[in-house]
């Protein structure tokens, strides 16, 4: 038996989508405007554009139904998959006619993606992601997922919506915080394939992050949208010829090797942005500690970090939990590490050979380094 | 963002397959023999080939991981998937290298490989189905699903195993009401595509019942051969061109319009292929007074049915009933009816404007025709 199966999607960069006068929302992702829409969103989004949302949609005369689901990677479960599916059942939705609009961060996306993939095997959906981080990474992929029992994403499907709406202007009610766990996924996209995106967040990535991509200063017009486009550009162009993962040598699994469990031992204390930049820290340490990457270039990655308000450690990162990390990232790289490590700014290479030491002295050099407040005079946690 | 996914999966058809000497078990879906296997099979399957399973893997070298779920359709639940998802995580299994082996009926290969889609978004896997259904119908395709609150196969996805491995020898050990359970759906082939297949089961449809296809006559010596090379290819090559459903007009849903509701609302009184039977009754006779089909057709397809042991009606399939069933489908063919129904036999057309006064007057003529057991002087219960 052989099939093939296309796949096909628009990612759309808009401008102020819960305008009546913008259409994108109304006809996302179907062939005529629906006379309904089912549309998923947490409870941060609802209580910043729950009243907006409405006032859209009965704007254009659409019947919308919210549902509304708990914020957070703590609440990135099965049973928030099985709370959106019993809305898609009580609603009666049409197979194909309908799409549902997720609108969030990657967290609620991700939750109503899957929902979507399993509903009677596949409803189209329509993401708007309302973060950072869904803007530039979780948003305009093929990934949906929950965690499960302690692992990140441990269930899921790739299951692309039809469209994706990106619309800077949510930006401007997300805390800083927020803004910086995206950052976390620009800056890893910049050190794995685009050294002027590290140069731009090198110049420029403090006012980004307290301008939240406004782009209010006149002065550096424009450096937003470019660190924006670049972004998603690239991650794009990743993403498309390994869509469904064939390939698990991934550049943009960097930072995404420890991480993973670090983030589900703390959770909910790390965004997934800031333990990501953490595994970032680490393997840039281990990739200058190779000779891969210079000293001054691994300075320059931890200042950005800095720069950024990002960590580039923590206190979790004991041998024990990195052992753990290490082992549960072969066996979802199917028996070898493909650990990505950057080679100076702006290219990778993989490794399968990184070895707990190498982790560990890592850890070690960066919690002495300090670039992370701890307790005065507290030492390298390890046994 | 345009990408394109290609599937391919081999159907083997084999002998013995618990043989330590059958390879093709031990090699299945995998490019070198893995060292472990997560080994997913039920209650029942257990009892009677359990040792035989372990005895085969233990021959070959190979750990084997026996998860055995309780039967059924009524366990047929996100929870069954939830406890194989658990069992994947305590193995800790790799993500590519070591596909699950799913040993069942169409309800557990169904569970199987959904949970195997869902996890890490997608753990290859192989099918054995044991029952004459799975073996040409659920088995072969790329469905997986659970029932969820009342709802058929409401949650699922399209996930081929790598390999299905089909061996009739697992039929013999099948009560003869779950190969009449397998022949409804190789009769719904017949009336769509094949008449060859048709006038098989006319012929032989009781001896091959009562031999659960072990072509014990010699004098009709590859019949049963015959009949399930014929379903078996006819079905592929329905699914082939369409695998993903993007064609909701899908003549292998033939039977599959009513049914499901009625399969559901008397859980677990009949079986899947039973509640096809009735569904192919109502729609032949609806199909006959519509002028499409002969009354002499309709009466063949009524004796095949009822020379196989398929009921033809049940006291089930009430106005109310009937309702709910094709509002029901009509979301599920996204607003349009979009039922098969014969011309005959073996063609079909597709019609969007059945009437609840039809589907009532077939569902009358087949209770009083009295093709089902029913209590003696019983009336038609509609209110």
């Amino acid at each position: 038996m052989r099939a093939q199966h296309a796949v096909e999607y628009a990612v759309v960069r808009t401008r102020d989508v819960l305008d009546p006068a913008n259409d994108d929302l109304a006809k996302a992702g179907a062939e005529s405007e629906p006379a309904r829409r089912c549309v998923v969103t947490d409870r941060t989004v609802e209580r910043l554009y729950g009243d907006r949302l409405r006032a859209y949609f009965q704007a254009r005369g659409i019947e919308a139904r919210l549902v509304v689901l708990d914020s957070g990677e703590e609440n990135k479960n099965i049973g928030a998959v099985m709370h959106v599916v019993e809305a898609f059942d009580a609603l009666g939705l049409l197979r194909r006619q309908e799409p549902v609009v997720g609108v969030g961060g990657g967290v609620l996306t991700d939750i109503v993606g899957f929902a979507c993939s399993t509903y009677r095997r596949g409803l189209p959906y329509v993401k708007v992601p309302t973060t950072l981080i869904g803007q530039v990474d979780a948003g305009i992929g093929a990934k949906t997922g929950v965690d499960h029992r302690g692992h990140k994403n441990r269930l899921g499907s790739y299951f692309p919506a039809r469209a994706v709406l990106l619309d800077p202007a949510f930006l401007a009610t997300l805390p800083e915080r927020h803004i910086a766990n995206g950052l976390a996924e620009i800056l890893k996209l910049a050190l794995v394939r685009d050294r002027r995106l590290f140069e731009l967040l090198e110049q420029h990535g403090p006012r980004l992050l307290r301008e939240r991509f406004q782009d209010l200063n006149p002065a550096a017009a424009g450096v937003a949208d470019e660190v924006l486009q670049r972004a998603i550009g690239g991650m794009l162009a990743e993403l498309e010829p390994n869509l469904w993962e064939d390939e698990l040598e991934r550049a943009v699994d960097y930072g995404h090797s420890i991480s993973p469990a670090l983030e589900m031992s703390v959770l909910p204390e790390l965004l997934h942005g800031e333990a990501v930049a953490v595994d970032m820290a680490l393997t840039t340490v281990v990739s200058c500690d190779r000779g891969l990457t210079s000293a001054a270039d691994r300075d320059r990655v931890l200042e950005v970090l800095s720069a950024l308000k990002l960590p580039a450690t923590h206190p979790a990162c004991r041998p024990e939990l990195l052992d753990a990390a290490l082992a549960d990232t072969v066996r979802h790289r199917d028996g070898r590490q493909r650990i990505p490590l950057t080679t100076g700014v702006g290219t990778v290479r993989f490794a399968d050979d990184v070895t707990r030491d190498e982790l560990r002295a890592a850890a070690e050099f960066l919690w002495n380094r300090g670039g992370e407040p701890h307790e005065e005079g507290s030492r390298w946690p390890m046994n």
